[in-house]
């Protein structure tokens, strides 16, 4: 690895606006939502309408004979194309249709095939499948030691290590453990001045990106082209290669922009079937998902994290004990990852000798759970933070003060061993309680209206080791093409990596084309996701800048250019080459140093790339009578080590936070025997205008990510990790009553009040 | 540049299938013409109906009165959005719409665009434009001397040195003149034992893909994307953004498969029109050329070749004068450099030791000429051919015996002082002479059908000095991509691309994929022309295999893999990355050593990256009753170097003859005051099947040409040369009458036939 340069050409640091805002402003930006192929067929799902059964028998006859139905395809049929139809990055558990049973209600059972999506939706819906209902379990720590065991037997992908010894279990809904020791945790329990025991938990939500999940794939001669939306193209077509035993070289998957992501649109969704359904129908095929089939395909896990602290007089933390259970629903998705990740985390930003972490997947009958921005992150900091504000509490020390005593500071090392670099905690604790003004007088308001201030705030590892590739492309003219495979799903990428590029070769990021991903056209990139984009492509981006400029400076060696020459590039072409001909191609490639944790200890000396540093802190007011709270202020703060464009990079804070204030206050799938209740935006809220804060900001602190390319790290996840329990200890704080799990609806708050008042509800 | 391998890995030589005919021939392969983009216009164009006249009125109100016309657009128009709206490789001598002045029966002057073709069709035909006429000239010699000057004032691109002498002039129809002198021509006419002097002519033709022309462009947001049905991308791009002032990185060319190309797609043709309507009506706008046209934009050139020669007693040819009269019509298009790079062989492939040769490009008020397969050689081979055939008739030598007396042979000077290098003159002429069995006796027919045979052959530089740049990218299960500007317009370069990363990477050619043109993916290549894409492209696309092989051994080394392991790359990649992950990417430019000749004298010590040398024989039977003549047998023999793909040399061979035997019997652009008769398929005939020899067979003789890649040469052009020559030459071996022009019609046999017994026709 070369070493990184740090200091900057003038474009590191440019707020310059995104380079796709005047497509997105007027319009002209295209999705792959807008995308129709010629002989194109739609395809409408049959879905499971329970949440566990062996499938009896499928009726297609009153959809078949629908005029304009085109084909039904069930399991059956995908096996023709298919020879193994099973998918997903952690385990091989997810089948194309469903096949003998199904595992969740929304499940995909079978498809239709019409050149009118109304026809073969109106079809999807007149097939008529006969199930044998199995017992079901939905709770994640129920299933835990449930003896209804949601698959038969687990496959996992041989990618990951740490899933091998669950290959072929029968016995068993863990879809992976984690486990860290550190220091000796009985001994310091044993030894504590006071212990604190928590059970936090969290709800199931949606990433309700805008533009939900879509592809359409066309399978000829051969070669199988899919455009996706897509956060990971280079990764669907691994897959979908090995689902049809073909070379790489023979998958294509294009990207457009993506109407946001946020997880959801990592790993293979809809585009296996999209791409069988192509082969069997021998036309393009189209599948675009309704927003509630959205709820169906993928979530936020929900979560039960049982915290244990042990504190001595002076109030530090001697021990913790972390048992996450995370809900993976029926198809394991990235949820391994997320837990062992999230996991090894779960004892927070603070410096503690001795530590246990218990961290699980768990599957149940209920949708599937994977990647959601912050990877299991806001689960984790909602419970550790309003569990470090409880032992404040207790201990009768000011939160921040408890928190400044406890942190995890620059050369400490973390639960895992790694000693942190980088990660400025006490920076962004200082700036998040000098700007909601800690410890000064507020008003708390008065009556039925009161008011509190709350702080929180976490600490994330990036997901490792992954590898991007990038190459650069100058022309005869001197313009720079940037080809890499990173999504740009809103949160800027594009603009960022023309930035990096233009640093390196000392243009203006503004003159800089950053092509779309496409398999066939940018490099391997293992994915958009997990904040790694700006640390890992950027890095890759530099290189292959850095490449570009080196064969650059040969070639004006070559052409007898005296060193130090301002020769402008054009003319260094038409010298080498006659006339304005040629191109300069520098490729980078990009995989940081990693050491993966051990499987008994946990225990790794290099856990991540990098640290994200984030948290929020929050001033509301509660409605007593009600229970509703309004969200008066909210300030997040990252380290985001030298953003690269610190517009953008306060705006996916802020726009990270609102996100989380739903999680917070609004978002829940709400189930009934496995039945989800509420699959839609009218049952389903999301935070409206009305609902933001009237002061809203996201701040980045002073920083450097030394490792970083030009000081920069990732921050799409940073804004996400604190909002809810800012929030709740914000409530706290108001009115005197915790809440210990989400989300903090107006009923929650007032049954909560109800309760501290010795007076509650009765369940109604 | 580094050495070039030639001991064959296997699949140098293979002739594969082309790897795109399953898609060809199941009808999947998609097309230009195919393409519709959403909300897409479709342009309709009027075209002057005189061949010179100045542009008094354009009355559009019927037109624009017919319903679903969105807009009509004139030259007024396009300035709007293009300040200089002039295009040309060699003069900026084209308007997009004619401004001002019309120079040529076909030129478009308006344009109409409506969503439905057939109304834009209408429309286009209901403009009235008012023509003030000027007086015009069409013959290439009169122009020369003419007091109508095509061109107010001549405007040289810039590009070419050898054109800046003409650079404002205002009182010439030349667009190029060349000259070359060698040894003392003068002393040697006077000196001869013999002086022949024979003046030939060939006519104007078309290409006639059965793809017309085609474009669709699409201009928003600061960038255009053109897909074309172009054969050099790269050029339409730095040419689009020249007119538009814009970086080469905001132009994006694409291609899909072409209907055929033989020179007539290269440079802009319909391109610039469709960006300067899409920008006006701010949609993307689709102009698709009638086959009718398709003539009035691109044709190859009519000629006058005035060649003498002085003999001496032995037979050896001493002195050679030649002058050459490209009829370049309107606009210059590419025209110079088919004068110049043709014209410096244009004494033959014959060692004669004193040359004069003036070659002369000349504009007139005919539709424009360029590029087309041979770029100016069919016409040249055509004249010195038959005038060697008249020289060893009046010597009373054998002609292929005057022929190998005079031979250019390895390590001897051509003309323009460059040394012969791997043209395998001899060999062809032995082959010809062999398969055609030459000085057997044959049955020559009797009666009123008699039977002659004919030899002739020819000698072509390649177009220099041209850039070729590739890019080779290696997947992470070892899948291999070749990234190429290479247009396959059914040579099958794809397939030969494939051939070469094969060889070099070690791998099947058929598991390579070659992604299809697009500017924005494949970097800059010169164009897809000059028979130049197997050795310069096949050079690039070497070395950018050989950087990506360099890059998987040092891949190997740092993951301590022992040299000489034979570990499957997929292996290697999970061995570097932990997963299958990465891209490894190499890059190749290729840029042949070349010396521009000398503008005074034309000599150069490297004249040419590469000699094509190629020729045909032919057996041919006469109807003296008619003049019609049947071609028995037509055996085209080249000089491939080492073919990469045997089989697909011969059809490109056999296929080129075929094209060729239409200009030789039956093509004809025929002009009555510079009003195109003929411009159709129905009285502009084509070789049918039923017109096809007997036996008709393509044939490569043992070569190879050292400075190729893996010892290959281009062939694309080859089988041209010789077909009208040596038909020429057997009919006058069968009923001993000399054709001077082309095309030899059963009309010009039976008017030859008639006056060589003393009775010619009159006029009728």
């Amino acid at each position: 690895m070369t070493e990184t340069p740090r200091i900057s050409a003038g474009q590191i640091g440019r707020s310059i606006p995104r380079v796709e805002a005047r497509a997105k402003v007027t319009g002209t930006a295209e999705y792959i939502h807008n995308l129709r192929l010629p002989g194109m067929l739609w395809a409408k799902i049959c879905r499971s309408t329970v949440p566990h059964g062996r499938i009896r028998h499928i009726d297609t006859s009153a959809a078949a004979a629908i005029t304009g139905v085109q084909r039904i395809v069930t399991a059956a049929d995908i096996r023709n194309v298919i020879a193994e139809p099973y998918y997903g990055p952690a385990f091989h558990d997810q089948p194309i249709l469903a096949e003998e049973k199904v595992r969740h209600v929304g499940e995909p059972v079978a498809a239709v095939l019409a050149a009118d999506p109304r026809i073969a939706e109106q079809a999807a819906q007149a097939i008529i499948v006969d199930y044998e209902p199995l017992p079901a379990v939905y709770d994640e720590v129920e299933a835990l030691t449930s003896s209804v065991f949601v698959h038969d037997q687990l496959k996992p992908a041989g990618t990951f290590a740490d899933l091998k010894h669950l290959a072929g279990r029968r016995d068993t809904n863990i879809a992976l453990d984690f486990h860290l020791r550190r220091g000796d945790v009985e001994k310091a329990f044993a030894a504590a001045e006071q212990v604190f025991e928590h059970t936090f938990r969290t709800q199931q939500t949606m990433h309700t990106p805008l533009e939900p999940h879509v592809a359409v794939a066309d399978v000829r001669d051969g070669a199988a082209v899919i455009h996706s939306s897509t956060q990971n193209p280079s990764f669907v077509r691994i897959e979908i290669a090995r689902l049809l035993g073909w070379p790489e070289n023979r998958v294509r998957v294009k990207t457009a922009f993506l109407g946001g992501g946020f997880g959801a649109k990592v790993y293979v969704k809809v585009e296996a079937l999209a791409v069988a359904l192509s082969m069997l129908a021998g036309r393009p095929v189209k599948i675009a998902l309704t927003m509630e089939e959205q709820f169906f395909t993928i979530s936020r896990h929900a979560s039960t994290f049982r915290i244990k602290s042990a504190v001595d007089k002076e109030g530090r933390i001697t021990a913790r004990h972390c048992e996450v259970f995370y809900n993976g629903g029926a198809y394991a998705d990235i949820g391994p990852r997320v837990a062992q990740k999230s996991g090894f985390t779960a004892a927070g930003p603070y410096d503690i000798p001795n530590v246990a972490i218990d961290s699980f997947e768990i599957y149940t009958n209920r949708p599937p759970a994977g990647a959601f921005r912050g990877f299991g992150m806001p689960q984790l900091v909602w419970a550790y933070e309003c569990h470090a504000d409880l032992i404040a509490r207790g201990l009768g020390i000011d939160a921040v003060e408890f928190r400044r005593k406890n942190l995890l500071r620059e050369g400490m090392p973390h639960a895992t061993g790694t000693i942190m670099r980088d990660a400025a905690t006490a920076a962004v604790l200082d700036r998040l309680a000098q700007r909601i003004g800690w410890g000064q007088p507020f008003n708390r308001g008065n009556g039925t209206l009161r008011r509190g201030r709350g702080i929180a705030f976490g600490l994330k590892a990036a997901i490792s080791p992954t590898t991007s590739v990038a190459t650069v492309a100058i022309a005869a003219d001197g313009s720079c093409t940037v080809y890499c495979g990173t999504v740009d799903m809103g949160q800027g990428s594009t603009t960022a990596m023309a930035q990096i590029a233009a640093e390196t070769l000392e243009l203006d990021a503004e003159a800089v084309r950053v092509v779309a991903p496409d398999t066939d056209v940018t490099p391997y990139d293992m994915g958009t996701l997990g904040s790694r984009s700006t640390f890992h492509m950027g890095h890759a981006v530099r290189l292959a800048a850095e490449e570009a400029k080196a064969k650059l400076a040969a070639l004006a060696a070559e052409t007898g250019v005296p060193p130090g020459t301002n020769l402008p590039l054009a003319e260094l072409f038409r010298r080498k080459y006659g006339m304005q001909a040629g191109t300069v191609v520098g490729s980078g490639s990009y995989l940081p140093s990693y050491v993966s944790p051990d499987h008994a200890t946990g225990m790794t000396p290099n856990a991540t790339p990098f640290w994200m540093v984030g948290g929020s802190a929050a001033e509301i007011e509660i409605d007593t009578e009600t229970g509703q709270v309004r969200v008066l202020r909210l300030v997040t703060v990252a380290d985001a080590g030298t953003p690269v464009n610190p517009r953008i990079v306060e705006t996916q804070l802020t726009g990270a936070a609102i996100q989380h204030l739903g999680m917070t206050l609004f978002e829940n799938m709400e189930f009934t025997d496995g039945q989800l209740r509420n699959p839609n935006f009218a049952e389903y809220k999301i935070p409206g205008i009305r609902d933001l804060p009237e002061q809203l900001t996201g701040e980045i602190v002073d920083a450097v990510q030394q490792s970083g390319p030009y000081g920069a790290k990732g921050v799409g996840e940073t804004g996400t990790f604190a909002v809810a329990p800012a929030i709740a200890n914000a409530i706290h704080d108001a009115v005197g009553v915790r809440l210990m799990e989400l989300p903090i609806t107006p009923e929650a708050v007032y049954r909560a009040l109800r309760t501290a008042a010795g007076d509650p509800l009765g369940d109604t």
